[in-house]
């Protein structure tokens, strides 16, 4: 009758064809979502801070000041606005950057400055200062951000991804790296985890490899995720409709 | 009459006895504070989620997640409350840390959850998950941080500084990283700047060295140094008093 995911992403089980008709899935969105605005708001400020430069700079030993300003008037975009990207908006917005977010149906988000629909993307990329990408794996994000829509960017824009590896082309993100047509990345997320210690990728500059960490919460992951679970059961038993409901067709 | 000083940090000037008894010194506080302000939210959330680690294990190509959670119910120091740590507190205070501000005369400050006054120092360090030193140089601020009162901070203990280098024993703080004493470090301030390509610095694990880039803002800085300075210019013309003037005898 119903199926708990205690993950938020459930590409691995897609496609949903084998899910019995009457029977519900539902997955741990929302216990992801106050680590993982922190860890949004932290990443939108080391992008506009040039961290991944300075980081790139320590490793090399060489001591350069890059300056930089308040957020204010930056133009974010965040590309996936559910419980991630839209925790981000919210903690961002009082910092005053412009917030375009990017989602299907274009629903207003709380603490977007705007709302575009995801077929308008490419009118909105090159005004991007950073492009923070929140998005679940399905059959309509795997490559939504690929080698053309990079080139759409501007060469002083940085990009954050916290969703899942597929929805880039990481191959072309590291060559604007190296050749300097992007400013600068934080990429949290990786296929396959961990990175090999062969990869190229340690030595792409102006890169900041994050551990998959954005979202999980070491303490209080267990007990959120036994609230959540448990309060389903109580709708479950009691008749009423489940929260975290997956639409079998979108497959988040 | 009257000196104005671009700048925020005034101790090469100190000790004021040169200043004529009738002569009003003023300089740049304020200037620095929004910017300032996302410098420390920023550090703050990078120490709170490991990055000092994490940049160390990306610098060795090891790959390994380390999860964090909310910064709600941490305990972060703020040894200085003007307006560098001052606008750091208000920025935290949303996300429900627990803020210990420091200072001289135990004044309130907007943003912080306790103030204690400079000599209770010892009494609170023992608690800090974060200690964040926003400091001046003056006679009183030299050592302040020195060997032993780095032993009373806890091993998950991560520090902070962006006033200047002269506040905290150095040396200490790169043993007590080396020897896992601290949890990390991000150090905005050195002396001499810039740092040598042969330092021992480079090689401390769980430092990150960030380029003394915590205050200025390269796109604002001389039209909001402008904008103060004929705002005291104004003052002065039409005889009000005016705003950041130093003390002589306290030297900031």
């Amino acid at each position: 009758r119903w199926i708990h995911c205690i993950g938020a992403g459930i590409e691995h089980l897609l496609p949903l064809d084998w899910l019995p008709v009457n029977t519900v899935l539902t997955n741990n969105k929302g216990v992801h979502a106050k680590k993982a605005g922190e860890y949004g708001l932290m990443t939108v400020l080391m992008m506009h801070n040039h961290f991944p430069k300075i980081m790139t700079n320590q490793n090399n030993k060489f001591y350069k000041s890059i300056y930089g300003t308040p957020i204010s008037g930056q133009t974010i975009i965040i590309l996936g606005t559910g419980n991630l990207g839209g925790t981000v908006a919210q903690l961002l917005e009082p910092l005053g950057p412009k917030i375009i977010g990017v989602n299907r149906n274009g629903k207003k988000v709380k603490g977007c400055t705007k709302i575009v629909t995801t077929n308008k993307l490419e009118e909105v990329l090159p005004k991007a200062d950073i492009l923070y990408v929140a998005l679940p794996e399905t059959p309509e994000t795997i490559g939504i951000i690929d080698r053309y829509r990079l080139s759409l960017l501007k060469k002083s824009c940085g990009i954050i991804n916290v969703g899942r590896q597929s929805a880039i082309d990481y191959q072309a993100i590291c060559e604007m790296l190296e050749t300097k047509k992007l400013a600068g990345a934080i990429l949290d997320v990786f296929s396959p985890e961990p990175i090999d210690p062969n990869s190229h990728l340690w030595k792409v500059p102006n890169l900041i490899i994050s551990p998959h960490v954005s979202a999980d919460d070491g303490d209080n992951y267990i007990s959120q995720t036994l609230n959540l679970f448990f309060h389903n059961l109580e709708n479950f038993i009691s008749g009423k409709s489940f929260i975290n409901i997956i639409n079998k067709d979108l497959g988040y």
